[in-house]
């Protein structure tokens, strides 16, 4: 392998398939990039065996060929190189790469290209596209809903859900259900459900540019995400994902129209004083003002806010970390907040045409 | 207390008067910032007893007072607020205070304000002033070679020496010694020597902004100072500081002249190699070249640099993060190194006509 590339370019394409690279106990060869010359381009791959990421950038390649080079290394040699043309040659014998610029040079030690795993997607199942900005705004409205706990995998996941033209994207940790639903022009199929690992979809969000298209393809164990110059694949989650239909509450008895930032910023406010264990804040709503407060052995915040109400007066409580995440994705200026009873899930909206609900579960306090 | 302010003005004194709040187990009531209203300004004080900052901001007062108040949680809320005026009262019986803004109030529980140590400063024995960024400059320039070691005091603080109207200020932590002379107006005395906290000098050059003038005042244990509104006090460290004029070696054998920050990121790359330990990189002076190289089991770096040499050809090895914090602050485009001998310590210059000067002792390698 042998090319000449530009600083700015090759070290892009790194920090893409950088996000791939395990942190944790990998296997060492894991903890490499795995480098590939061929045409007019350079293709980097990185992988923890559950995500894989390809990305190329151009350069002007003068022998084709392959390498594996400790990520974090040429990463920051990489980065901290001046402005200058890069040029690159392993030297397949000793599995070592040599970087020159200007009049300088270095030479990393790396691992045999031949051992390193490759990605394997047999030919999909389903295929769709669509535009960057609007998966990448959907991803985010459900992602932080997953849970973190890895011993219940269904809830580390998203579902993918398709029924005709309309792509359903949910996400329940059991505390919170957030959904999202996209409309495509045609029809896709029905009854077709993947849950894809949230991980893997907190990493995507960050890759895809605004202006991308992406193309999705499912196997019946794989998702592949490509996009331009790069591609992510990843495991799907096995598992049957809870019937999120039936969760969402009826007739509401109780609904108010609020500001978002301003119910996000009181919110955070009040959960100040409570540093220790979960930060519940109090809610009320009375004719046309939510009031939040919390109270603590610190002291106690009340909020006031204005906002239009329709139907009963109520009091409730949150969490306010977990208030806080839909709030911050949920993309309106305004948005509603809506309760069927004191005791059952809040359900927040998009003052839009967004078709997303987040619903969340009040915390009983003592006295209720 | 009671008074009125302007939401920027109350935050960035709160942050000035943080960097004196002890972060690990202090007395309660020193978690705690010390509010004091009175005419048309609020004083904040804050002190970990070896280090005290005071700061005022303009305020409308409508009562006088004191109020001390836990740093988090107020530099917290004040920071999260809406751009409104925000009025803050206190309750001297319940030690609480209620800060309004808007439609919305929050309450926050202190201390007895009369629990809170006093500063004490007994008039100054020594005075004069300077420029802030002067001060701060010539400050950042030896600071770094403190040592962190508490177990020899001398070594955390900094020598301020008059001689004359020449100040010199000096630091070291036997591996290296920074030395930077400011030439003052007028005589200020001689055989005046202080050691001052480098702890201190760190939190103050990071206060000083650079169009103020800082009056500084030395009691026999105590330095105050005192810059627009706001004040610095700490406590002064006793003992003898080494002899630091007799460590400077004499005629030198080989001098280089080099562009600062392309022998900065050289040696950074050359670095980067050696992840464990000290990070040692080889310099080599050649004809018109300096060679910086690395070699550990990752690999190797091997950088040139144009240099004008006046002197013998040599060898030899430093330290490339004690080499890389001189080269940070030397503050010129342009840096001599001398050597009077291969093991000597290397002399680090600007070329300008700053006086300041690093020695840094070179590392002896296997087959030296």
């Amino acid at each position: 392998m042998k090319f000449t590339c530009i600083k700015e370019e090759i070290l892009n394409a790194l920090l893409v398939v950088q996000r791939a690279v395990p942190s944790k106990n990998p296997l060492p060869i894991l903890t490499g990039i795995k480098f590939k010359a061929e045409g007019d381009k350079v293709f980097l791959t990185a992988t923890d065996l559950e995500i894989g990421i390809r990305c190329s950038f151009p350069a002007e390649v003068i022998e084709d060929g392959e390498s594996v080079i400790p990520a974090k290394l040429i990463i920051e040699l990489i980065r901290s190189l001046p402005d200058l043309p890069v040029f690159i040659e392993s030297d397949p014998f000793t599995n070592s790469v040599e970087i020159k610029y200007g009049q300088s040079k270095a030479k990393i030690n790396g691992y045999p290209a031949d051992e390193f795993p490759d990605f394997v997607l047999t030919s999909g199942d389903l295929h769709f596209n669509m535009p960057g900005d609007v998966l990448a705004e959907a991803l985010r409205q459900v992602i932080f809903a997953t849970a973190a706990d890895e011993n219940r995998p269904v809830f580390t996941g998203v579902l993918l859900e398709i029924e005709e033209s309309c792509i359903h994207l949910v996400a329940t940790d059991t505390h919170r259900l957030a959904w999202r639903k996209i409309l495509m022009e045609t029809s896709l199929g029905s009854n077709i459900k993947f849950i894809i690992p949230g991980k893997t979809l907190n990493e995507l969000v960050k890759i895809i540019g605004p202006e991308q298209k992406v193309d999705l393809t499912f196997t019946e164990n794989q998702v592949l995400f490509n996009t331009d110059n790069t591609l992510v694949i990843s495991r799907l989650i096995g598992g049957e994902f809870p019937k999120y239909k039936m969760v969402v509450p009826g007739e509401c008895i109780s609904k108010i129209r609020i500001n978002t930032s301003e119910l996000q910023d009181a919110t955070k406010r009040a959960a100040l004083l409570t540093n220790e264990g979960a930060p519940i804040v109090k809610m009320q709503i009375t004719d046309d003002t939510l009031i939040v407060t919390s109270h603590t052995e610190a002291g106690h915040v009340h909020e006031e806010l204005k906002t239009s109400r329709d139907g009963e007066q109520l009091q409730f409580a949150f969490n306010a970390r977990y208030l806080n995440d839909i709030l911050k994705v949920i993309g309106s200026e305004e948005s509603y907040i809506e309760f069927t009873g004191p005791l059952s899930p809040g359900i927040i909206k998009p003052v839009s045409d967004v078709e997303y609900i987040s619903l969340l579960l009040p915390v009983r306090l003592r006295g209720d």
